[in-house]
């Protein structure tokens, strides 16, 4: 790409949170950077979007880097339309989100506000790729993933990617060096929940929701597999959710 | 199945839509059933779960039915977690959510939270349907969906679903006979957005989000197809986001 490519920054942490600053920072070498992130934290939010309120959109400057910045009261999802369609006016030659405080491997992609903004991308035709460090702490150490983001950025720019398909990009939480980066697929797994219930001031009972990841699969080709054993994990994520190898067996059933 | 099943029903248009109660009516004719839906609306919720807030979850009676009801202050993921772990304890052996006011076909799927329930079931290893009909309206008309959702739901008790799979179900807005039922794939589709730009009595800009569907595929076995055709339209639908066809490639990749 002789011209710098034009690349859409967002994320689910909010538009301060250290991990989008470190990816804007990487993006600023690659391209022309337009950042369209939630004023807020949008963890959580699965493929959220808002239809039922109102939307703000506010230019803002959060630090000196040459990027264009705007923060926005939606979900992440919303980000990325508002992005497309407001801001910049044309799909951008990439969107990335995140990187994500947290892991979004295995089942976690579902819930992910970080993968909601990538897939609402690749929805509109835009190569994308979420980021996500599995280390959930604000001061987490992003500091050692530029070299495999620009790698992946890189190959995503020079090949393209599919229709209908995104990347999943999970890092481990290390000191040291990955071993590599694996292509993976989603690990079967799911969030066994506990609530903690609890009473409030008035008397009134409430739930924290909590729970623990159950890891129901012993592949070495997942990236619950590649992340326990320090790669970073690739998974191509799309968006056809039909079953398709169960349609024959529906079509039998006596309807 | 000798004993009557155990249902749970939620939905996204909140416990006191229209669609949701004529769906615990049907139940009723078919199982033991426990409703735990949102106390609101939550519409284009997508995955969305409640995890840096808290969640209240109270019993009411609604109308003279024999369910038994919860209405959640959270998501319809929340409230299908919070419906399995808390107020049943155990697994049901059908999940049902729905009947939802407006289509939920091809890439709406995505946005849904009358699907996100489903497939939250899913998730947790509980049978699971998901409903909508084609009519956005709170006064749409459900009397002639209950022949169908019967049969659809006899099927799934007698035959279960494999697992990772769950259905989508949508009807065609009319008002004569269903020309039948119809197992399709999800059309490939998207929604172009646009944004309404208003300004507030401050004087501040904000936007509605607001858009037109596109439909990019004109197969004859898709949900589209099916549904404006007057078929009702059965989509299975997967957890697994994985791209499997395409990791082969990703793998040659210059990483």
């Amino acid at each position: 790409m002789a011209k710098k490519p034009l690349i859409l920054v967002t994320n689910d942490d909010g538009i301060t949170s250290p991990g989008i600053r470190k990816l804007i920072e990487i993006m600023n070498s690659i391209g022309d950077v337009v950042v369209v992130a939630p004023d807020s934290p949008q963890s959580g939010m699965g493929h959220a979007i808002t239809i039922d309120s109102t939307l703000t959109c506010d230019k803002i400057t959060v630090d000196k880097g040459n990027q264009i910045e705007y923060k926005c009261s939606g979900t992440p999802a919303d980000c990325v339309k508002l992005g497309v369609r407001e801001v910049l006016g044309r799909k951008p030659d990439l969107c990335v989100s995140g990187i994500n405080h947290g892991s979004n491997s295995s089942i976690s992609v579902i819930y992910s506000g970080t993968m909601s903004a990538a897939i609402e991308a690749g929805i509109e035709g835009i190569p994308a790729i979420g980021f996500s460090l599995l280390d959930y702490s604000w001061d987490a150490n992003f500091d050692n993933l530029e070299q495999s983001i620009k790698k992946i950025v890189k190959n995503v720019l020079d090949n393209g990617l599919p229709e209908g398909v995104v990347l999943n990009v999970n890092f481990p939480k290390t000191e040291t060096d990955f071993k590599g980066i694996k292509i993976c697929r989603q690990a079967r797994g799911n969030w066994v929940e506990s609530f903690d219930k609890r009473v409030n001031p008035l008397g009134k009972e409430y739930y924290w929701l909590s729970g623990k990841f159950e890891l129901m699969d012993d592949g070495k080709d997942t990236d619950e597999w590649a992340l326990a054993h320090n790669y970073v994990s690739v998974v191509p994520v799309q968006f056809d959710l039909t079953a398709h190898q169960f349609i024959q067996k529906l079509t039998n059933w006596n309807f």
